[in-house]
């Protein structure tokens, strides 16, 4: 739905692989956040959430998404996306963006008992934060207890990429002698903000200070 | 659903500004893409979309959410959502992510009419490039024909802004000695990278190259 050139790939992967995972897991590898939505009340609802995931399920905290499964279980739609820059033409009908996308469909199972619970949850936290895991505090059982998380199947999905350039360059409007190109986003992590409350003379670890001016996405 | 820290402030906008609707422009003004919920056969969808406003409406390109409606007015869920950076506490608990969010609840209507398709078209345009509605061939009446622009009213909303320090400096983790802060992300616009098809000696617009560099959504 984003406003994209002929170029897009649509790959749809249903049932483990009817095309190549190796897609979806480069998507999910590239995002931080996640759109989850669900039916509440008969509405669609849309809830930025952070993820983590392994070959089988996308892991989502779920306290939104588990009210809305009270009722029972119901198919979700999780999206992620990354948005790698500009498309800009020579006219105003031939923009877009060039972006990634993958939009998952299942029904989540919620993720009980402490060695599952912590299992998702390192997924979680590795997927943003590589190293956190170890370095910081584990959860406690209590902790764990008052997580809620979700499992959602990656067996249906289906991916969007698009990397083009401008479609108009060999069209009449290429005499407009305009300029035409790419304008990238370009998001890297900067440099960490101690914690007020942080007693003087504890640095970053190296995990944390290794990935400044890396970039968050991939990028273009 | 971000796990986030208590600082988060949630603020619910009903019926033209019960809160302050500048938290509300604050993001989409911060925001490239949206995530657009609808129910599409009694399951939820989420696509990814570029957007424009004004003081009462977001305005999305709509094939998706077109054909969902054509079974009638339906809700959506339009969700803007940036992320600062991430949350780095002593407990893996107290991890979170600082963001920007805001969710739009309505009934979407099809912008129609060449003025009205132009004026939502240029906002659109504008928010994601300014100054190209100008620099770039507008629009002919074709393409307008061509083109699917919803519309949905900003009259209710709910804003989530998170820009907290980690929750645990002072408390018993504070004693395990642990580096504990932000890691932000820094998102910049790039450098312009020309179409392959354009000519030699056609330079970026000033209102192009004027952006390398700045932020692409303020950050942290």
């Amino acid at each position: 739905m984003l406003s994209s050139t002929p170029r897009t790939r649509h790959r749809r992967i249903k049932e483990n692989g009817r095309t190549d995972p190796a897609d979806l897991f480069a998507v999910l590898a590239a995002g931080q956040v996640a759109h989850l939505g669900v039916i509440v009340d008969g509405h669609p609802m849309v809830v930025p959430t952070v993820y983590g995931y392994d070959r089988e399920r996308i892991f989502l905290h779920g306290s939104v998404a588990s009210r809305s499964l009270l009722t029972g279980p119901a198919e979700v739609c999780v999206t992620v996306t990354v948005l790698d820059g500009l498309v800009l033409a020579r006219s105003v009908f031939e923009h877009g963006v060039n972006y990634r996308s993958a939009m998952i469909y299942g029904v989540p199972e919620p993720v009980t008992g402490p060695d599952d619970l912590r299992y998702g949850l390192r997924l979680l936290s590795e997927h943003l934060a590589p190293g956190q895991w170890d370095y910081a505090r584990g959860p406690s059982g209590k902790e764990l207890a008052a997580t809620r998380l979700l499992a959602v199947p990656l067996t249906e999905a289906s991916v969007k990429i698009s990397d083009g350039h401008p479609e108009d360059g060999d069209g009449p409007d290429a005499a407009l002698g305009l300029w035409a190109g790419r304008l990238p986003v370009v998001a890297t992590w900067g440099t960490p903000v101690a914690d007020p409350l942080l007693p003087a003379g504890i640095e970053p670890p190296a995990h944390i200070t290794a990935r400044v001016g890396t970039p968050v996405s991939g990028g273009e």
